[in-house]
């Protein structure tokens, strides 16, 4: 596996992989890697012929107060799980090599841009979409491949893909859930043992809806309640927000809220 | 030559072309075609294996009270000096195949983005920048070919194209102008006699500019006044703006007027 911090020289070793007519999978992740990613990874296994991984705390996406001074940076740990799991390429930039001389070119996605993690965090998406499109252009992905878990920003990943015609496939893959149901995150890693075991409550919230939903309510208030109802039982628990959308085919179930230190965010669909 | 209207068969020819390893040069036009056009599409018949010439009226960059509606479509002929050139490809999508649903993503470029064109016509660059980023992304070109005439869309570009790691070389082409020094531009064409006369102020009054500089003067009011009043001195002119700055190893000149129904804009730079 190469590990490789330089755009340029990133660029020129996935060109010479096309060149040879292999498939490039990307996994463009903040790294702090953890089975969530490892299935990323398996997935572009599958589909891909060379699979790379991007570790990249991007700034652009964290508002003041936000924690990207302390979010974890394992970067051995990660190098470890992601040659694990067969990647040939870790590309781990520094900020001044994604971002030298600050940051004059930004990408807006008019997609969900006014409710749940866009309102709740402005300039988060944008500082996505900026941080995606340059490392599309930087990689030259075939396919990259995106947790379902920050459901939001796959739908504004996916809308700037089509929008701006990137010749990549956006794939998304499942959730990946510990015991209790808490979605695996790198955030996860804030919590302390009671914060950790209360967490679980996001997910409990979700099912509880998703059952009504399937059992048949069409109430878009109703779930949202039910998620809000459920997590409020926990008094370790701060809601941010619980949603309910009605989207193409699917009901759509969203939920934020900070456990001690962490913000954490999960979902869930349910089939129409 | 292949004239083609879908991004899909677009990005599909010149990937056959690339994985032939001929490499592509992409000339980005609004059609209307003239000398200056040909001598991009010349320098990437130098430069490339394979040309391709978008042709596409974008309403995005359009402002309200704009000339969208009556910018000249003469198609007929913009094929014949396209292929008359040795363009291997025209691209000419639709507005609905190239913003299906409306325009959801847009990118900005913050690079000289309260001055002269991005003063006077608001968005303007915005509609640029998304959608020379759009058809980077459907034709995958190596060289990328820019009038220098759109002195201000120039630096936006070559600002977004870093900025966002696209893998395309950007070149500048010198102006190309009648023989009273009046820039080539396809809104020439709404000029009538007398006015395309007048017009050729706006050349003189830069070249007056340019003469002062060279001659020493780095005062920039002084030089952008020298500009200014030149074109003052035209009754069919109405000046919008002169200016001059210094950037790099040079002094450039610019000029914005009212000329008849048609808005013109010149530049020119002084080496240092």
């Amino acid at each position: 596996m190469q590990v490789i911090d330089s755009i340029a020289r990133f660029r020129k070793a996935l060109d010479n992989e096309r060149m040879h007519g292999r498939s490039v999978g990307l996994v463009p992740t903040m790294g702090a890697l953890h089975e969530g990613h490892a299935s990323l990874i398996d997935s572009a296994m599958r589909r891909c012929d060379v699979v790379a991984v991007t570790v990249f705390v991007n700034p652009l996406q964290f508002g003041a107060g936000e924690d990207l001074s302390r979010y974890p940076r394992p970067f051995e740990s990660d190098l470890a799980l992601a040659s694990g799991q067969g990647a040939s390429y870790v590309f781990a930039p520094s900020v001044d090599e994604m971002y030298p001389g600050g940051v004059r070119t930004t990408v807006h996605v008019d997609e969900l841009a006014d409710v749940m993690e866009a309102a709740t965090r402005p300039g988060h998406f944008d500082g996505v979409a900026t941080v995606v499109a340059k490392v599309f252009n930087a990689a030259g992905p075939t396919i990259a491949f995106f947790g379902e878990k920050d459901w939001q920003q796959l739908q504004v990943i996916r809308r700037m893909t089509v929008d701006l015609s990137f010749p990549v496939e956006v794939v998304a893959c499942p959730t990946v859930r510990a015991d209790d149901g808490l979605a695996l995150s790198s955030r996860n890693a804030y919590l302390d043992g009671p914060e950790r075991a209360a967490a679980a409550v996001l997910y409990r919230g979700l099912c509880a809806a998703a059952a009504l939903a399937s059992s048949g309510e069409r109430q878009l208030a109703r779930l949202r309640d039910t998620v809000a109802s459920t997590v409020a039982a926990e008094p370790l628990v701060q809601l941010e927000y619980a949603e309910a959308l009605r989207r193409h085919d699917e009901i759509r179930l969203l939920v934020a809220a900070r456990v001690g230190p962490a913000r954490l965010i999960d979902n869930l669909g349910v089939p129409l």
